[in-house]
């Protein structure tokens, strides 16, 4: 997608640790029309998929799965990062890793809102090795329901993540795959 | 706002301890064409204000806000709920109490994001006692911004947070009001 590769190489910033920082546009501070355009980008990946129900986690994702399913025409859902260790009958449970914090949580989704009878596309705003998608694909699976594909924003090329999802058959789609990236060097995209 | 009204008759359930949920359409799973409704109403009630920044707070304000950006047209930024307790110079920090799970807890925001020059509508989709946009608020002042309004999906008159906003002198708008509820018994609104 263009106009985010282009915005990423305006605004994106590299620090040390395989960190890229977009917050200025993507995850802390939201530039909606963009936002607005990568929903679009992503209907038109995945539509004629009959997809029911666009699905994420807190918080950084919620944007993008918001207006995802304003083009979809669909709701959306978003896993929560529990700190209860009371978890009720009432929800599913994932556990996913944190890389940038090192430690293991559990994400919750009310079993109300994800059945048997749902075409899901989960999103997120960022794909490195996948733990956080891992976590999300685990939970619709639990609840019976169909995984239609997963799709990041952008996605970290040299971490694996997303073409581990790829090699495992599951149809991914990131906007922007970042190849290599390097403090005081350029950011180069993968064709 | 009948819509949001009547959604919250059809859908919203009232719990002990002045509990009203409405996870199934505004901050778990979400309506995401009721909440571009709900971003529109609030474009009607500010527009004209010169509106440069939408603010709110992770994780439930989000949705709300990208859709509130949208309808303005400009950025949106979310403070976030910190856990560290090494807080950087760059960010602007407040305290704030959570009703709900009984401690304070340090939001910030990146100084980047929000400068003198901002006109700021804050949103959330809940406003109880109105500790989380006292919270914003402050935030707002540090940055020497201009606070425009504050802005509630759904306020809890009966716990009077919005009361003490309007008070203080801060236009405050929700989009519906509770007057009264119980978990046997009907939602009032007030008129």
């Amino acid at each position: 997608m263009k106009l985010l590769k282009d915005r990423i190489l305006k605004d994106g910033k590299v620090f040390d640790g395989n960190v890229l920082k977009v917050d200025n546009f993507l995850n802390h501070q939201i530039d909606v029309s963009l936002m607005k355009e990568i929903g679009e980008e992503f209907h038109r990946r995945f539509e004629g998929e009959n997809v029911t129900k666009i699905m994420t986690i807190e918080a950084s994702g919620i944007a993008v799965a918001a207006f995802t399913a304003l083009a979809f025409g669909v709701p959306m859902v978003f896993a929560k990062k529990s700190k209860s260790t009371n978890i009720a009958d009432s929800v599913y449970l994932a556990k996913v890793e944190s890389f940038t914090h090192g430690r293991v949580y559990d994400v919750i989704l009310s079993k109300e809102f994800l059945s048997n009878s749902d075409r899901v596309l989960i999103v997120d705003d960022f794909l490195a090795r996948g733990n956080a998608l891992h976590g999300l694909i685990d939970i619709v699976h639990q609840a019976g329901a169909t995984l239609v594909g997963t799709g990041a924003v952008i996605e970290k090329g040299f971490q694996g993540g997303g073409d581990e999802l790829r090699a495992a058959g599951i149809r991914h789609e990131s906007l922007a795959v970042i190849e290599s990236m390097a403090p005081d060097g350029d950011i180069v995209f993968r064709d």
